[in-house]
């Protein structure tokens, strides 16, 4: 057996949902309760009935590559040539890791609270991870000197996600251009960010800001499961200069061949139909200003989410976050997400996500605060 | 950059499909030209529309397989827990490769003519591979001894295919018992096999067998891409003994997280229809028939498939199939792909698919005769 298998722990967010029941509050939840919008899942299927269902090149269909470049019209990245599209963001993001990074030298550096799936990745390829945390003190804010001050000559790759999962923060616009000049002032190899922008679209600030429209080095990850309710698609891409693009392309084909041509088409679907792509982000809006009603209502300290549906609640003092989480789906019926999923910056605090009916997520939380103060 | 992609060198086949012409006469082809059974697709569609389109468990949807182990049944293997849903048998491969073996140590031996993923995966992993060739003299008909031969003791895994690509031998039961009871035969850590059946169901002999119900470490890789048209929908599987479908669910989980939902719907009401997964089996027989009429007639020296949608027909002694497969696509207009793409033994040889209408194909073999006798 490949021995990189032993050093990767069973999920533990698998282990709590295991113990879900029917009855249960579940904040747990990572993908959106919204219907799709069936009508581009419809029009994939007309299509298959005239052209059938064959490959697409390995990169993906030329026309959706086209229009996910163009969309997004990064600086020298708006070219089909600059997109990839992979099954799913977590192939984008596994892709990008193994083919940008030498396990033998090279170090990356993930920027936590994060998705567990960086460092679980990097476990797999065998690559060293250097983790910095964000400060709870400071809301979990990117704190660019922080993550400057933790690179290492052998770091070549940052891993950011915004608005990050667990705690919705967003990369603002400033520590983009903070970040990317830093970067750029080292002397050396360059630093590449891997900016995974998969909750995007969910976006509830001005001032977000993106790595791949300042620095060179950005490496773009994202994926309709978010935006538009398709966990169950497996339709994500990287955007990523061309020569890095075609290196990416040949690690993608190797690992799947290529992304699901139906899945391709529904996403050429919502990406030619103007509003598409953002139109399930009303829904997040509104339902974010009851969330922070409720979150302040609920006496707890909580993380106010710039974006993404998920938010941190801390717990008292001294409490582990694992043994909470168990001892809240098990005696108070509530499924939430233990801190320490994400790194050791978010121990002692519980992620909950709030894509459920605002009266559960209300209930849950006070059920939560009942716990936390026994 | 991970030093292990500078060693896989660009795909001889993109290049040659590169130089194709609208009027070329296309041989290479991978995938069937039959369109896909619209009535499953239409299916997933609805169910979509009442269902969204949801994360399946990592493995997979419990009922799909099921469906799936029950349907081959191999000894030991017939539970849902034996299956794990991948991103087409590609990622199967991939994911097997990786899992099984420690590329510090262990060496995987490649039964030639083969898929050329095989090595390339391997390659892509840092994971030793030795080749053992079939012979041209037996129509590259499985060889149990040569195999046997072939074993080292750093071996851990083989990797064979049937009916096979390019050639379309299928392993024969006989063959396949011989197999087990050598491998069983052999002190020490066992031996396992990848048995990568993706065109099983194209069978045109009777005498087919399989090490998964000789040989109790055996993987099976398949998927519905050949068998009912479906190459762009992504839908693979590994069967495997239960303990070691965690150890691949847990990299596939990491890679992919989960085939796409939609995928596995219509493969659900696929493995629900009795007789929808042979259905287009039919077609290639009567087809297979007049192939091997026209193999006769053309004069060439022709490999007589036992399953699959290829052939392969061999150049005048010393010819160099790359510069031949560019020959023939630049000057006669035909597309073939050159044997040394499936290892060295099929040197002086050409792959040919019979997905293109008879009259085409025939057309085809009579320009290679030309081409070959020049």
């Amino acid at each position: 057996m490949n021995p990189l298998l032993a050093s990767i722990e069973p999920s533990l967010i698998r282990a709590l949902n295991a113990r879900k029941r029917p009855s249960s509050i579940d904040l747990g939840l990572g993908e959106p309760a919204l219907p799709p919008q069936q009508r581009f899942i419809d029009a994939a299927a007309r299509e298959s009935a005239e052209r059938g269902l064959k490959y697409t090149l390995n990169a993906g269909d030329p026309e959706l590559r086209a229009l996910i470049a163009r969309r997004y019209a990064y600086p020298g990245l708006s070219d089909a040539r600059n997109v990839c599209v992979t099954n799913g963001s977590q192939e984008a993001l596994y892709v990008v890791m193994k083919t940008l990074l030498d396990p033998a030298r090279d170090e990356m550096l993930v920027v936590e609270p994060a998705y567990p799936a960086y460092v679980k990745i990097a476990q797999l390829e065998g690559i060293a991870v250097r983790p910095v945390g964000l400060s709870p003190a400071d809301g979990f804010r990117y704190d660019v000197p922080a993550i400057v001050a933790a690179l290492r000559p052998a770091t070549r790759l940052i891993v950011l996600g915004s608005p990050a999962n667990p705690t919705g923060r967003v990369l603002t616009r400033g520590a983009s251009r903070e970040l990317a000049a830093a970067l750029s002032a080292r002397a050396g190899a360059p630093v590449w960010i891997l900016f995974d922008e998969v909750y995007r679209e969910l976006t509830y600030v001005d001032d977000a800001g993106s790595p791949a429209a300042d620095y060179p080095y950005t490496i773009v990850v994202n994926g309709l499961s978010k935006s538009n309710a398709l966990t169950g698609l497996r339709l994500g891409w990287t955007i990523a200069p061309a020569p890095l693009c075609d290196e990416l392309t040949k690690v993608h084909a190797w690992v799947t061949t290529a992304a699901s041509t139906f899945s391709q088409r529904v996403a050429r679907a919502i990406f030619s139909e103007p509003g598409a792509l953002e139109e399930q982000a009303a829904w997040y809006r509104t339902q974010r200003a009851g969330v922070l009603t409720a979150l302040r209502d609920s006496g707890l300290t909580a993380v106010e989410p710039d974006g993404a549906f998920y938010t941190c609640v801390q717990l008292p003092a001294g409490t582990d976050s694992v043994a909470a989480a168990y001892r809240l789906v098990d005696e108070h019926d509530v499924v939430a997400i233990p801190g320490r999923t994400f790194g050791a910056t978010l121990e002692g605090w519980l992620r909950l996500s709030w894509v459920a009916p605002l009266d559960a997520f209300r209930e849950g939380l006070a059920r939560i605060a009942r716990a936390a103060l026994v």
